[in-house]
């Protein structure tokens, strides 16, 4: 087989901060899948047409275009059976993981808009200001102001993930699953795309951070931090 | 086997309205074990004392006591392993929704507090109000002002758990798992508890609440709503 997946790169080049593509990325180590990732950028939306799709990730697995993490993610289980789990065996169980983290990718984003604008390759620029100012409807600049005197409540909002891995190293128990990938993903993309500290310094969900940045030889840990 | 469940119940004896009570209810029909309740107020600690906790769900199984309604479905997948799994093989992945269900019971508790406090046993109602208001340092009268203002971002809130369940019929899957069971219980408390309608009339979390409700011969239904 071959894989090959389309991932959201920075101006530099190392920088791979997409909060979906990372999602694919660990699902794709925890398979033990090989795979060649293709530099993406926002504008690059012919590079990825015959997945139908104008986003990544999209995995291209030989002849097959995937896209959409959560689908990619629903392929690799179903063609690679004899690897490891993903679900432990419930897709059903682990639908609510994904959602949570797309909830948290939306209440990231008003902390590091600004800052992402920042690292994004140079001919991006002009199509990230005008797509996100338009979802949301102001300037980036007045979506970041006073972001400082809210982060506190962003914290507290995590309660219920922190109460999780207060008692077990990883959402999916002993050991990590699509569940702790999914989560990962907006964090990984407050590291990389921004110098704010979305989480506490210390605490359970540090210490989960932490153990997912060390997965798979680092991974995680390889692309620049902000 | 002996099974008999200490079970919160109001000043009708019919109403048993405890949020964590139910996902014990639901688990043991689950198991398809059969249980004895004991109509329990909160006044009544003496009566729970052999099992070192002053609140319910409190399960006697034989001869054993088991507090903490957590605790009690870990007790229940040991047991009786070749019943129906309660975590569909994963402990790890149903971890959140008890933690997430622990959020709702926090969140919801501002909007039918004072509802409570007239459908608990007469003996219960000083107690209720006291404890509750040491809590949250106010009046229940307080706590519940405008709340009709504030249903709305509540509703919104669950936006995560509305995206499962638009795709599958509950949080476990095609069948229902102690994830649903877990998170009945809040919405289960509100039914049971007060007037203020917690869900939208239609829309993917009240077809899931109503198949909930629908489960093991409408075990949810029969009791009586506020």
């Amino acid at each position: 087989m071959t894989l090959s997946l389309y991932d959201l790169a920075g101006n530099d080049e190392r920088r791979r901060f997409s909060p979906y593509c990372w999602r694919t990325r660990l699902a794709l180590a925890h398979k033990g899948l090989a795979v060649e990732t293709i530099p993406w950028r926002f504008t690059d939306k012919e590079a990825i047409a015959p997945s139908g799709q104008t986003k990544v990730p999209v995995l291209v697995d030989d002849d097959e275009w995937i896209a959409d993490s959560w689908t990619i993610a629903i392929h690799l289980e179903r063609k690679y059976p004899e690897r490891p789990s993903l679900f432990a065996g419930s897709q059903g169980l682990t639908k609510i993981y994904n959602s949570l983290a797309d909830g948290l990718v939306a209440s990231t984003f008003p902390f590091i808009a600004l800052d992402i604008l920042s690292v994004v390759h140079d001919k991006d620029v002009d199509y990230f200001r005008k797509s996100r100012e338009e979802w949301v409807g102001k300037p980036l600049e007045d979506l970041v102001a006073d972001r400082s005197s809210r982060i506190q409540g962003f914290r507290a909002s995590l309660a219920p993930l922190r109460a999780v891995v207060a008692h077990q190293p990883f959402f999916g128990g002993d050991k990590p699953l699509y569940a702790d990938y999914a989560l990962f993903g907006p964090f990984q993309w407050a590291r990389c795309a921004s110098g704010l500290a979305l989480l506490d310094e210390v605490g359970p969900l540090r210490g989960w951070f932490e153990r997912m940045l060390d997965l798979f030889g680092g991974l995680g840990r390889h692309t620049p931090a902000y």
